[in-house]
């Protein structure tokens, strides 16, 4: 299957990396189709860089953009998203406060992209993973929530292939907590010298 | 400050071997005496056994007890809380689905049991480690939300006297993020081959 990543900033390119260490070739699309191939250029592998206009033959989209600008291109492509995996990685973060979600509680960016593409198989995913965790292609826990089973299987093996584990929780529903709990993770960088590379990890002891 | 745990079951001890490995006596509550005093005979340091009947002189309250018990008592106890550090543990998991949490959205036991007993210091704490991974006294993340800075940070630093690291969440609202996370905790237990031994972390790579 294509992959297209939609946006070519730093969460596109620590995505872009990890797809193309596990031999996985991608698109890079944005609105300034010098960026996507800057970043297409500078990655090692079969990257792309393309001008943004549709999802093309991709049959997995990565919104790597921003809340709620995930929303909107959702929107905008709609039924030109019919059955293609698509993965949300937005954190619906309050950026003047730090200490709140903007969407309403009970939902979740990953449940707007659903409603605003409904033929589309929605994943959450990658978004408590940051970018510079990615970029550096250590392990890393992906969690992955979706209401289509073999979507959420196709992007455990995608971060599998990459050098991540995949942790499946289930209904897309859940990326409400996937969501939440990334909010505090963001406000407590200061806090434990994190500096924004830190890892949420799930491990024995 | 006294320290009373109220319950006597596995979080009570996991609690209680921590704040014990640290140099702080524990004073353990239940409504079986005898479950109290066997808890507090088996654990290494100067712990006591007590019928439940009261906060006493306890500074600290650990309400190791699962939720809702933890709502009706501090509602009973009510203004014999007051200005006392209450240490909601508790998460209000959906047993029978193991897939969603019985409060509402926007809510947090942590919530309920702060407007049960208002004059109390609330703080969340403990929800997202098991209780095996306690009692195996390694390092540990310990969240703690609360709106009483000086209450999270005497949490904090019992959390470090046993030897993990006390991590500051801010405001007793952010119990919902941790509260909504453990719920994914548990629900991937078997896939990741926990057997509820697994700890949360956010480390550097």
């Amino acid at each position: 299957m294509d992959i297209l990543i939609v946006g070519a900033g730093n969460m596109a390119r620590g995505i872009a990396t990890r797809l193309l260490a596990g031999g996985h070739p991608v698109h890079i699309a944005a609105p300034d189709v010098q960026q996507a191939q800057a970043l297409a250029a500078d990655l090692d592998g079969d990257a792309t860089g393309h001008l943004l206009s549709g999802p093309g033959d991709a049959g997995i989209v990565i919104l790597a953009v921003p809340y709620p600008i995930n929303v909107t291109l959702a929107t905008e492509w709609g039924e030109d998203l019919a059955d293609r995996i698509v993965v949300d990685i937005a954190n619906p973060v309050d950026f003047s406060s730090m200490d709140a979600l903007v969407t309403a509680p009970g939902r979740s960016s990953a449940e707007e992209v659903a409603d605003a593409a409904p033929s589309a198989r929605v994943v959450k995913a990658f978004n408590t993973t940051f970018a510079k965790t990615l970029a550096a292609v250590e392990p890393l826990d992906v969690f992955i929530a979706g209401d289509d089973a073999s979507a959420r299987q196709t992007i455990a093996r995608l971060a599998h292939d990459g050098g991540m584990r995949g942790i499946d929780v289930g209904h897309l529903k859940h990326a409400r907590e996937l969501e939440g709990f990334q909010l505090l993770h963001m406000m407590v960088q200061d806090q434990i010298g994190g500096g924004f590379a830190t890892r949420l990890t799930l491990d024995r002891g």
